[in-house]
């Protein structure tokens, strides 16, 4: 059901020839109401591509009516003109649905530096108004968004605390998992009763202790989108605290998605960080293994080479003393005080999940950042994406 | 000739049985003076090995007469215990040579978080104090330092502006080429006659142009040492300037040879930023686009994707405008202004080397970074490394 859970939305996806298979890339998402409250999150990356500069304008008012993603095309370092399509695609939905152009949300994802083809564009999103729908229109928008995703990725919560409320989500994302946001484009849906506000601190939390914790390959997109979009359909007010909790349930269903759908990935592995002096001290330190190619290739031929564990640990600026580090890998502490602990070969990886712990010794706080392995099934997706 | 080149210094390498494969594995560098002063620069992990810990030591006076090398283990995250091993390996040379233990050097490679067999390595050593020669021992050391570098490094340099003067090097290095230094461990040695403050000075500068322009996989080792002794056995001593740019010229020699073996590799990619506001702004820049798995894999694969070059420009907090962005491969301008150029089928990419310029258009620093491709080799060499 996807986005199309929650009352009050309508959905579609179609093919619009964007993407020389003929498979699917054009998806709808419309907010039939009563209520059109949203908020987004957005890539941290400096160079944003035109989509997302042009929905941080259309979200400044904290409303939203319809998004409209494509897939076979990201139109980033696309320039003025590329601003320009943007446009032109949001005013072609708006005008299809009566509604103001700054009431629609555009997301892009594709290949980087490449103007998307308006005149096949336009058509497909008038074939995806046609084709809205409450019921199969949620499952053909999170088709038709898939870019080097092997699935389509979709989640759905009901409240139960407070019964009556639906939250639905749809995500595509498969690479340039990153440090804020991954290569992603996601749209969740509500017919909980919200304003604008309520959704932005919703969205922001959510996305914090899901995508933002998610570094499959330390490469931040230009296009990364989180919107989350509120219909009031239920007419139920759900109290923040329970809002929030469905949304982050919905973004962590999808972030696991994408986690196992890696590209080339054939390890999903959690890197927990355990009794630092801070937050960002664990972060720091879960994102450097995260991000350490020598650790990544080891998981990916089972090898327990916690030395590359502490390699990258001594590359951060977090607190800790190099002769007081623990690491244990899948249950086997390898690593005790800085130096030898049981012995590796006891260490069994041959599962897809790797559970890593590091405990600093320094504090009380703790973070979990999860990552993939880097295979040449990697290498030979990215080596051939564009070409 | 290596490090013997230079008047003044013998050197051996020999085979201890620590690789598996039975090849040379301890190398051995003798300072006959009749000056001893040296320096180093050390890895800027804060997870460092033992022989690291005991070399800073040994340097604290600006002293050196021998510097023993053993590959087939780094000697790092072995706590006290392996402390005390380096300890012993000096004391041995040192025994040998009857000198004291802190004038002599101690340097590992190999695998992290394993004991070194001591029962092998002290024999060794023995072995190659007894092999000792001015002429082939510069080669053999450097042929017994490699691990996964398929052929030995050496550079020489003999100045002309003040002649009189000749400096060798050995080194290793081929993954782990990292922000600071790559795992590589180095000795330059010359016949100028040289106090320690200056030898700091040089060593300092020549790696600051060189190894630490190398960013193969952004891994930083725990074990990366760079040497420099000087014997003053030629009576001459150079202006400082000479000094640091033979220095920085033998240093650079083994930069590029390092480039050109590095594990798995297939391309050897110079990012050059101009235009940067600060050499700060260039370098953080440089890095980040050096360290973009997507990009790196794309060059593997023939694919002149800029796109993946502005993404990574993007995630840095240098100063530029995105709008403002040229980018050149190979001499086609791809990119300008943040969007398309040139049309990138005209990027011929089938050449080892690569060029990558960067323009930031804001000020008027440049700098330049090298790194390498990512390949499925360096993934195979990475996951089948231990075992």
């Amino acid at each position: 059901m996807s986005v199309t859970a929650p009352r009050g939305f309508r959905a579609a996806g179609t093919a619009a020839g964007l993407k020389p298979s003929g498979n699917p890339d054009v998806a709808l998402v419309v907010n039939d109401g009563p209520a059109d409250a949203a908020a987004g999150v957005f890539t941290r990356n400096r160079v944003q591509a035109a989509p997302v500069l042009w929905t941080r304008q259309a979200l400044a008012d904290g409303r939203l009516r319809a998004v409209v993603l494509n897939s076979g095309g990201a139109n980033a370092c696309t320039g003025p003109a590329g601003f320009a399509d943007t446009h032109a695609t949001a005013e072609h939905v708006a005008s299809a649905l009566s509604i103001g152009a700054g009431d629609v949300a555009v997301c892009s994802t594709g290949l980087i530096g490449v103007r998307l083809p308006m005149d096949l564009l336009l058509p497909g999103v008038t074939k995806a108004v046609a084709g809205l729908s409450t019921g199969a229109g949620g499952a053909e928008a999170a088709e038709a968004i898939r870019t080097t995703d092997t699935v389509a990725k979709t989640a759905v919560r009901t409240s139960t605390a407070t019964p009556g409320v639906i939250v639905g989500a749809m995500g595509k994302g498969a690479a340039m998992l990153a440090p804020s946001l991954a290569t992603m484009l996601v749209v969740v849906t509500t017919d909980a009763v919200a304003d604008a506000a309520t959704l932005d601190r919703a969205v922001r939390e959510a996305s914090r202790v899901s995508f933002e914790r998610v570094d499959s390959d330390g490469c931040l997109s230009t296009n990364d989108t989180v919107l989350l979009l509120a219909s009031g359909a239920s007419g139920v007010a759900l109290p923040e605290a329970e809002l929030t909790d469905l949304v982050a349930e919905v973004c962590t269903d999808l972030a696991q998605q994408m986690l196992g759908d890696a590209e080339g990935s054939t390890k999903t592995i959690a890197i927990q960080v355990v009794g630092a002096a801070s937050e960002a001290d664990g972060l720091e330190v879960a994102r450097s293994v995260a991000r350490n190619n020598l650790l990544k290739c080891a998981l990916y031929g089972n090898d327990p080479n916690w030395g590359r564990v502490l390699a990258a640990v001594g590359t951060t600026q977090a607190a800790f003393e190099p002769d007081a580090l623990d690491v244990s890998m899948n249950g086997v502490q390898v690593c005790r005080a800085g130096a030898p602990g049981e012995d590796r070969d006891l260490v069994d990886l041959s599962a897809r999940r790797i559970d890593i712990l590091i405990d600093l010794h320094v504090g009380g706080e703790e973070v979990t950042v999860w990552t993939n392995d880097l295979t040449d099934g990697y290498v030979h997706e990215n080596s051939a994406y564009s070409t």
